[in-house]
């Protein structure tokens, strides 16, 4: 496949799978909708929630970590793949309390960076009261894998009265961000490409629960949480959209990239908009609560930058906008497939 | 590392993931006690549980696919997820609700073979009545991943009074086997090996919940029930003694074996007693509830060709032990490695 990003309709009928099915973007989206949800939808799948809430309000969410390379400044794919678990869940106000966990492992890997990932998911766990309860190891032959894979699989009930969804943004809602964007991927792409960067780029992975938890406890009324992964802060805007069935305009200058990271997404031609960060999330609230959201926010280090970016309001078709730095405005639509692959 | 089945204690310093880390033999035994148990192991993992049981009686259970090739007689990889979920928590009395599954997709995968794939998830759990409430979604690239990884974690709360347990078979129990074994492990064999047989092999995998709801509705005195997957019935037979730190003796005789499996593993000087199946399981059962086990087992179609096998008997170490069908008798050891890898 080419590395086309207009904005024409992908090809559905691609006869095999590609990067860009995995990428967060359109052809993720259409290869979910015809492929998986075709077959397994059903009414809590089809909500595609960061996590799924079943009987008595335990919220579950899975995720495969795929992340190269699986070292990388701030983290490792071990405590990327706990605190994605716990970010997942924490977007519906619940704590992980158990995960389970399988681990795909390349022959040859070498135990000594297992044991150091191990280590990380030991940390992460502990940091956030979290408990292993169950795991699988496979191996697979060498070059049929990537050293290691893990996919988590996390649950926790429901803490608050107030369960934020995808579904919920309405008109007139402000549009919080928790911090600056981009630094995740960027940190990841930089590994790869080895370039001279002035100062290191660190990963934002981090366990949004607590900052979540600090807002629902005071009540602050979100309507609708989402970390920003896949796709950046752009795509997830649009999922936002399309589920809520509103539409949402930002100001590109309101939204914080760090120094570095602005500087090499020039370099390569990227838009930060479209990167992922693993330690940020989206808020949209209600107006009369903007206020209060921010200034608890400010108060804790996982949302010492936090800023209003934007608004929510109604449209014939769900859409995203930005006002540019420039004055005007441009169309952020989700791309057909994300500009890089494998950052989680 | 060399194709030595040897008794000799594996080289606890291997520096690299090779394949019998993935094979259910010692080598697995030793990374999951020194590698994953010593860092994030606690009382409910540390049991080695087919599926652990939290909260309100919610038996959680994962594991990872990786089988090779992925469409097989009698099932594919997608088939063999589902049941392998549903056959875990059965082994503690509970029935699978919901599972969560992550999909590593290989770069060039056939979207029509994903679809066939999806299609049998789909019948395995309409079946069972399952429901599917989260899922991911991953692409690797080209050569570092084989086509389709999928990990599945399952959960669903215990039925029953009784909550069969890897650590409570006990002196004078009866050991029982639910049907012919070895079948799985060879179909996968037969087909990657190519050879000429007379007739195909059709891999045994099954959903055993309906059997096993069966019995314990009926209240049958079941106090170990484990699934014959990875390693075998040898290999599981240990795990049970050593668990439940009782010897178990059996009669290799009464081991139903099919004819042409029996065949080909004599080809490739396999041991039957040490080959997956997907189907099948152990029950350890009060001596007194045996008949009734049995002629419960025989009327249902999962069981019909149901059988004792050995008892559990008190020595001072664990150990399993075989009267060959020449009348003598062998130590059934635990493998270093097993002789089939991603045979799941």
């Amino acid at each position: 496949m080419s590395n086309d990003f207009s904005c024409s309709l992908p090809n559905t009928n691609l006869s095999a799978v590609s990067l860009g099915h995995g990428s967060g973007g359109k052809l993720s989206s259409n290869l979910i909708a015809e492929s998986f949800l075709s077959s397994l939808g059903n009414s809590i799948l089809n909500d595609l929630e960061d996590a799924s809430i079943v009987n008595n309000n335990l919220a579950v969410s899975t995720d495969s970590f795929v992340v190269k390379p699986i070292f990388f400044p701030g983290g490792d794919i071990g405590s990327l793949s706990i605190h994605g678990t716990i970010n997942d869940l924490a977007m519906r106000g619940a704590k992980a309390q158990y995960i389970a966990c399988g681990f795909i492992l390349e022959e040859g890997f070498l135990i000594a960076d297992l044991n150091k990932i191990i280590n990380s998911i030991k940390e992460a766990c502990q940091q956030n009261d979290i408990k292993l309860i169950a795991a699988d190891t496979k191996v697979v032959n060498k070059g049929t894998g990537d050293k290691i894979f893990i996919t988590v699989c996390g649950f926790g009930q429901v803490q608050h009265k107030i369960i934020p969804s995808v579904k919920q943004a309405k008109e007139g809602d402000v549009v919080i961000v928790s911090g600056d964007i981009a630094r995740h991927g960027m940190a990841i792409m930089a590994l790869r490409e080895e370039f001279e960067l002035e100062s290191t780029i660190t990963s934002d992975t981090a366990a949004l629960y607590p900052l979540v938890n600090e807002l629902l406890s005071h009540n602050v009324k979100i309507n609708t949480l989402r970390d920003i992964t896949r796709g950046g802060l752009a795509t997830v805007l649009n999922e936002i959209a399309k589920a809520s069935d509103v539409s949402i305009e930002i100001n590109e200058a309101k939204v914080l990239v760090n120094s570095n990271v602005q500087a090499l997404c020039e370099m390569l031609g990227i838009d930060p908009l479209y990167v992922a960060c693993e330690g940020r999330f989206i808020a949209i609230v209600d107006q009369s609560d903007s206020k209060l959201c921010l200034s608890l926010m400010h108060k804790h280090e996982l949302g010492t930058d936090a800023r209003v970016i934007g608004r929510v309001f109604a449209s014939k078709e769900p859409q995203v906008i930005a006002k540019t730095h420039i004055g005007g405005t441009r169309l952020l639509d989700t791309l057909i497939y994300d500009q890089l692959p494998r950052i989680c």
